[in-house]
């Protein structure tokens, strides 16, 4: 059985990417649980502590599934993995995506561990970037390589509040938030797509096909 | 000689671009004119209204040089003015990108202003990489060159808020945040690179040198 700590958690979770952080209060994520505030109170003080909490969460996540695996080359299929936890992770966290620089500016601390998390996997990232490249799956120089590797990091993690930013929160429900979501993996193929070579660019249209929105630009889905 | 009008809005955009919009109230800018806050309140009701009219400023200077010249074709020396005006723009209007997010929650009048405002420079940026590509300095299919579009808007509305999430505020003096901009230009060229042909091709490297701080790679900038 889930604990009530999980339990306060995951509905956190889910109101704040419903509604914003900044929308949900600690009496809210009670309500919703039918407990009481004192009954929250006592596995978090505050909300700052939930979110701190959920944030450790994406971090193990990122850091278990950003990983060269181990005695064995990669193959294209790897990529399309990594391309699916990156999709999952920005939907399962995207409130925090979403608020990034609100919430670093009220946490301090909140600020410190992310620039770690930052550090941390943008190295992962380039481990995972010089596999692809050892496996055969893509050319590019080391210079090309770590450039790529930072305009993927900002693109990921700026791609939910780009989307924000333009789409009128009265037409952005869940079903477009997703696929634009989508979009947004693949925007990152397409940013990837020069450097590719065998298996990978053999099935770069497959990839492209299985994250844009039918023939849809992303300009189209925007602004539509 | 400089209207009070104006010389609001410079100071305002001065100290919004040092400290955030979000710790600038509208005393501190009076007080740093030296006028009275009923002064302020005669040429602006509230501070809303001169975040409004600052980014008013900013979209007419956007879609100012956002332009393809008529009867003659692109060089690559366009292309570096287009570089430099937009690390011109982004650094004057930094406070702006830094908060966007914030900004928009805050204003809804100014939240369907930027809307317009990115769909017509998206529309006006792909006409400039068209006349690239028309000039032969750029080689891409349709498809390709509307990605490239999304993912470099993407790259200049997020980077101020990326450097900012990840170099703490007591590192972040006004040189560090300077080269960090233009390393921000270094990572759209890189961004195009897999696309130039011809001239720009050729100076792909001069480009480069001109925008990277010497031989530092963006990582080692951010966390040195």
């Amino acid at each position: 059985m889930t604990s009530t700590r999980e339990r306060i958690l995951d509905t956190a979770l889910a109101l704040f990417n419903r509604h914003g952080e900044r929308r949900v209060t600690t009496n809210h994520i009670a309500a919703e649980l039918a407990i009481s505030p004192g009954n929250l109170y006592y596995h978090f003080r505050n909300k700052t502590e939930i979110v701190s909490e959920l944030f450790r969460r994406y971090e193990a996540r990122v850091e278990a599934f950003l990983q060269v695996p181990v005695g064995r080359a990669l193959t294209w299929q790897d990529k399309v993995a990594y391309l699916e936890a990156i999709l999952q992770n920005m939907w399962q966290a995207r409130f925090f995506h979403r608020e990034l620089g609100h919430l670093l500016d009220a946490d301090e601390h909140l600020r410190r561990r992310y620039a770690d998390f930052a550090r941390r996997s943008l190295d992962q990232g380039l481990q995972v970037y010089c596999g692809l490249r050892h496996a055969g799956l893509l050319e590019a120089t080391d210079e090309e390589l770590e450039s790529l590797l930072v305009n993927t990091w900002v693109l990921i993690a700026s791609w939910t509040g780009f989307v924000h930013a333009l789409v009128p929160g009265e037409r952005l429900d869940e079903e477009l938030d997703r696929t634009l979501l989508r979009q947004g993996i693949y925007q990152i193929i397409c940013l990837e797509a020069p450097y590719l070579r065998g298996e990978a660019l053999e099935h770069l249209d497959t990839m492209k096909d299985a994250y844009r929105q039918g023939s849809h630009s992303t300009l189209e889905l925007l602004f539509e």
